[in-house]
């Protein structure tokens, strides 16, 4: 179709092939995840035997849809411009869990707690749950629906599996298809492209290329580290690789139902406290730092005000929670709140404590830091650091403006200018986040019914602020929320309505919202300028 | 002193001068008070003698003060900048606010419960308590301390009329000393310039003091309005000249304990109903409608958009009111409905149902209304509909900035351009409103302890929400919150810090936020550039 060169005109069979190449990736890592199933083949034969079947239809759904797809944008020429990119971005993501969704459906996994009223057989997860936790997985968010992680005869370990695997390839989409192709939406733009490491200082369609290998090589280093680091404190193969998917796409999904507390340990909290930080640090940085100049790093305002955020907030809930006695000794306080507070700040959602238990401002301050996020070019999900810092700078020079509307200042950020346009988008990026999540909350208030809440030794009142969190948990890619769907329960007894919603804030969190919301706006497809 | 025209030297004479002309007038309302003591002196004379003596001690004060000030600012001369005025009205807010705390301490008005263990001698208002309630008159909030309004014994009469007449005082004063005096802060500027009625389209000084009559003399009359209205359905002078006061500058104190609900009238309640809408119109655009050309009205996006979520919001609160059960039939459902959505979306306050008891879906709803507010240049506080039309239209065209960065479309009000200025201004009003209500609201959970919530029956995860809905109900001048601060409860029992950082929410929320905030920039004070 379209071989103009400033082209307006939609380029549709560079995105069909695109599409396509994304179909296959999923159907081959699908594939990778059968080795898992056969161990244990022996013991509990039917559920893993269940999950080999369903593994293989999906690779075949995904490798015939792929081809299909290929066929279709076979002779696709052309450069990828902007809007190919945004459209080859958002359609990925909803493509990628949809195909996702395959093998929790067609397994027959069940998401029925073993000791609830459903006992053996369980329940199984149907359209909407296979859905809900295949966009979690990409999204790096860990919201499950899955009730017992840990009943081999409810949940296949294959599928298990598949289901960390998804953070993984959430991720490194997150790098690759995401900060590569789109520079980090409005976020980054500003210090981006000038860290952006590549061969050159232009911000050519190489240099671009560039960073995503480098990017990528990045996140499969970190990811290694982990799951080594990981097998000799002892951890089995199975739960290192899916634990470091879970850290390093700052995703959350465990293996066990009690997450990271199940190991008892406190050299493995620690490792998995570092690398969540680690892992939302502008990657851009840490390639500096990789080649042994952290100059870089240490001279960049996002990254000490991401620190001074984690560690002020640490103390603040190691202060509040001695004094309301959530801990037992100090030791246990700093152990539990870094551990929790990390994992919260970087939006991971593993858990080792019951947050949710916690004094009301400890649970408050959790509730703002899912908010927040960690650095720019980072698999960190949320609304990230730099935003925070623009919005403070830019309310700074507001205020001044107000008295002195003739001096304009411009807005610094490492020494640098920042264009008014990044500074622009920043805000606006602020309000269209919060304005969803408040749209998003009274949607979520109207489809869940008060009597979830009023039930056993329930409260109604609580609705309210446990629906907020779970917006803030889903839009922000954490996890676990507050009160009903807190840190020792999950999404299960929500209402379909209300999972896909979340599912579908997930995916607007994770994409910086931009790219899901022009696939919904018909000028976008138009031909014509 | 400062006698350059592009004065950048703070001209501090004139803003003795008025402040002293403000202290003054604050002096002379006061003393109008006083009739109302006199006849009930027989009755309950040791109160209303003790109020008399608080009033002429504080009329006393602020005439003093007023006088010193004059005095200290005697041969100013120049015209009032934009700093100077910002000064003033940051300044005249303070200073009327702690003048009009004086008689609320000196008379000894009780704030306690006459059937609370304090029994029948109640507990005295605290510098705090009078300070809480005198700021929350001025800014047409409605927040109160005092738990009894009704026993004669406990508040005087002559407090009670001084409470509500800072309401009227305070609505004046932000007609006249704000909306006139900085043209409505980023709101309203862009269509408020285009609409001020006056004598010439030149903004000139003459035109906005032409405006500022006109916008006191359509509020006098809206008062009178409603007063005459409620003295023709038998409502006494005082209750009428209080409920007016009220309904008018959007405050929402009453002198009944049950607030308008006492009247256990409909009549009355869709009276004060019609006023508390009309007094979030635009009062640009009520004033050509008084001369007879609605026109300008009608054709005004920020009207129908305002009327829209007024009607639309009532039908979602009878719905969802009906379906749970809130209300005995559909014409109560109604009656409430309309009544407390136009209570919360104005930000008055009153109250002729326990909309705490309702489903939370509609809890939900009332909470996010607080947020909204009526139209710029009128009574109402809150963000107000405006900002959130601008931000609308901004994210409409920012996402199509995503994927046409080369096109540039004029954001569009009424058919005519907004500035890209006024655009920033707004969504840098809406992210820094938001930052300090998320601000506020983790202060506010460490300063109240959780015991207060886990008191009899009660549950502390309830916490995290009634403390988003005081900061909400504060710095949108609503007054009534949810749960513990809910429509049948007060501020009574939050701590002496919560009610001061709540009260400079409700000065900060009632200037929009940067009249306030300057005053705490060290540069705005200084006398160089």
């Amino acid at each position: 179709m379209s071989k103009c060169p400033t082209c307006f005109v939609m380029n549709f069979p560079l995105i069909t092939k695109s599409l396509g190449i994304v179909s296959l990736l999923i159907g081959a890592s699908m594939a990778l995840c059968l080795p898992w199933a056969l161990p244990v083949c022996s013991g509990t034969p039917t559920i893993e035997w269940n999950a080999i079947g369903a593994l293989v239809a999906s690779v075949a759904i995904a490798v015939l849809l792929g081809m299909g797809l290929l066929r279709l944008g076979r002779g696709a020429d052309g450069r990828m411009f902007r809007k190919e990119a945004l459209a080859v971005v958002g359609l990925s993501w909803c493509l990628a869990s949809a195909l996702g969704a395959a093998p929790f459906l067609l397994s027959g996994t069940r998401k029925g707690h073993s000791e609830s009223p459903e006992a053996t057989a369980g329940v199984r997860m149907s359209v909407v749950d296979s859905l809900f936790e295949s966009v979690s997985g990409f999204s790096g968010t860990g919201a499950t629906v899955i009730t017992d992680l840990e009943d081999p005869q409810l949940v296949p370990r294959a599928i298990l599996f598949w289901r960390s695997a998804t953070h993984f390839l959430g991720g490194l989409g997150i790098m690759v298809l995401f900060v590569a192709l789109l520079g980090q939406g409005s976020a980054g733009k500003a210090i981006f492209r000038a860290e952006l490491p590549g061969p050159s200082k232009d911000v050519g369609h190489s240099r671009v290329q560039h960073a995503a290998w480098i990017f990528a090589g990045i996140y499969l280093g970190l990811n290694a580290t982990v799951t080594i680091l990981l097998l000799a404190q002892g951890v089995s193969l199975f739960d290192a690789l899916c634990h470091a998917f879970g850290t390093i796409a700052t995703g959350g999904f465990s293996t066990y139902n009690d997450s990271v507390a199940h190991f008892h340990s406190v050299s493995i909290e620690m490792t998995i406290t570092l690398f969540m930080a680690v892992s939302c640090v502008n990657f851009a940085l840490l390639y500096y730092v990789i080649l042994l100049r952290p100059g870089r790093l240490f001279r960049d305002a996002e990254f000490w005000t991401y620190t001074g955020i984690l560690a002020g907030a640490t103390t603040l809930v190691v202060g509040f929670g001695l004094v309301h006695g959530d801990f037992a000794n100090t030791t246990e306080a700093v152990r539990y709140s870094l551990f929790q507070v990390t994992s919260i700040l970087t939006n991971t959602g593993f858990g080792t404590h019951d947050f949710d238990a916690w004094n009301e401002f400890g649970r408050g301050l959790l509730f703002f830091l899912m908010f927040v996020g960690g650095c720019a070019g980072s698999t960190s999900c949320s609304i990230k650091v730099i935003r925070y810092l623009i919005l403070a700078k830019a309310l700074s020079l507001q205020t001044e403006q107000v008295y002195r509307p003739s001096v304009i200042r411009p807005l610094r950020l490492n020494g640098e200018p920042v264009e008014p346009e990044v500074v622009r988008d920043v805000i606006v990026y602020f309000a269209t986040f919060l304005a969803i999540a408040v749209g998003a909350w009274l949607l979520l208030l109207a489809f869940e019914p008060d009597a979830t809440w009023s039930g056993i030794g329930g409260n109604p009142h609580e609705k309210l602020m446990d629906c907020a969190s779970g917006v803030a948990a889903t839009i922000n890619g954490v996890g676990p929320g507050l009160g009903t769907i807190g840190a020792t329960r999950n999404y299960a007894h929500f209402q379909p309505a209300s999972r896909l919603l979340l599912s579908f804030l997930m995916l607007l969190g994770r994409l910086e919202i931009f790219p899901i919301l022009v696939l919904f706006a018909p000028r976008f497809w138009g031909a014509k300028q």
